[in-house]
């Protein structure tokens, strides 16, 4: 379905170190919906243990990983192509967040988009980042700028996901409890309010107008399900019977009529 | 400086499980400038090696990381509370995104937010979430939910960075090439057409108001940059030039005038 409406983009990891990070970047893009991985010049080759297990589930992805000798090779078939950097590369391309990295992508529709990811250590090479029509950067503490490369990818997947899905919550629809009815609410404010006259909580009688009413507004302020009323309710009820037993009038002295638990 | 906008929100990691994980949760959080991180009881007890390696850097946060045995009392002194989840819990609560968490968080000013993660294979317990205001969920593929830990911590930072930030990419200002001028353009334009008017380019001549407009569409649409012009001019210029050499006259016979290199 969503590929109807746009292709997700392709991860290119350009020389990448540790196969555990290779597996932890299928995790990241299968997460995000992203299917299609693209493996430049593996410092240990390719395929290499440890990845399926760092993938925890998304080995689909290094199963149908391609390998190329050259980033040049790897962008060929791509209509746009988006070079991930935290550093300055003087090269004059149009610098854009992930976020509007992804508005992007959606934009082009069945166009293919890739995202070149550079290795763990020293990122992209200028050469590489010459072969991309912009540079992608996230926002990030300038003090502290070096993101892990399975998160790198994980936040090019969430933008694009978050685009591409319409970016609500996962959970069902109706998850916001079904707000009880008026009329439960406010037979519940009376009750609690009649409750209250007993106890003598509105005091002095003047201020009663304005206690009340602001007693209203925190039952109102909860947006009470019906579960709610009925739970609050109960609260309340317990309360006033516990009340009743106590200002009944006291037992006989010997003690037959008195309440074990009390 | 962010301070005083927003307070970053603590991170709270229950019953972590790796010493690892710790750490690259340490790590993603300086990377979106959150700074304190409780632990509530983590599986093999605590400090523990191995964090500080993954930390990369961040091993700051680990050392100010404050140790709890529950995560009652780890929440305790936070106005606001968010419970990472992927699964339904039906504890009726409200269910927001990172995005609309972060924005929330934004708006408490300086009242202190937090966010509970929990272990990494079961996630947070029922009496976990119960201690939440509200359920944080992200925009997920519905046929791969588990978000790895760190992974999970990244993206609340970064959702709270966005916006605390404002979300630009790190960059300098003004890094995209300041335009040339107009006049330059349109020298080079006419420079350009006036040398295909010479190799007989605009054919049928009926047409060449069309393929001319056509053309200078192109030279607009590429924004170019002073040294754009410059670099396209000489472009221009030399096949122009080595075009004037082809064309003219054949040498004579004994070769002496002929041009070694064509």
């Amino acid at each position: 379905m969503l590929a109807e409406v746009s292709t997700p983009p392709v991860v290119i990891l350009v020389r990448p170190q540790l196969a555990e990070n290779i597996g932890m970047c299928a995790r990241a893009m299968m997460n995000f919906g992203l299917v299609e991985m693209r493996l430049v010049a593996p410092r240990d080759g390719w395929p290499r243990k440890g990845a399926h297990q760092a993938a925890s589930g998304a080995g689909s992805i290094l199963e149908t990983a391609r390998l190329f000798e050259t980033t040049r090779e790897a962008v060929r078939d791509l209509n746009r192509v988006y070079a991930t950097t935290a550093r300055e590369r003087g090269q004059m391309k149009p610098v854009v967040t992930a976020e509007e990295a992804a508005d992007d992508m959606i934009g082009l529709a069945d166009a293919r988009a890739g995202v070149l990811f550079g290795p763990e250590r020293m990122g992209l090479s200028n050469d590489d980042v010459a072969l991309a029509d912009r540079v992608l950067s996230f926002p990030v503490n300038p003090g502290f700028r070096s993101v892990n490369l399975a998160q790198a990818v994980l936040l090019v997947g969430y933008e694009w996901w978050k685009r591409a899905s319409g970016g609500r919550a996962p959970m069902a629809p109706g998850r916001t409890p079904r707000p009880a009815t008026r009329e439960h609410v406010l037979s519940f404010v009376d009750f609690v309010e009649a409750a209250m006259d007993k106890t003598g909580f509105f005091y002095p009688l003047e201020k009663r107008p304005i206690m009340a009413r602001n007693l209203r507004n925190i039952w109102h302020r909860l947006d009470m399900s019906e579960q709610d009323v009925q739970t609050l309710r109960g609260v309340f009820t317990s309360l006033v019977n516990a009340l009743r037993s106590e200002v009944r009038p006291p037992p006989p002295v010997d003690g037959k009529d008195g309440d074990p638990s009390a």
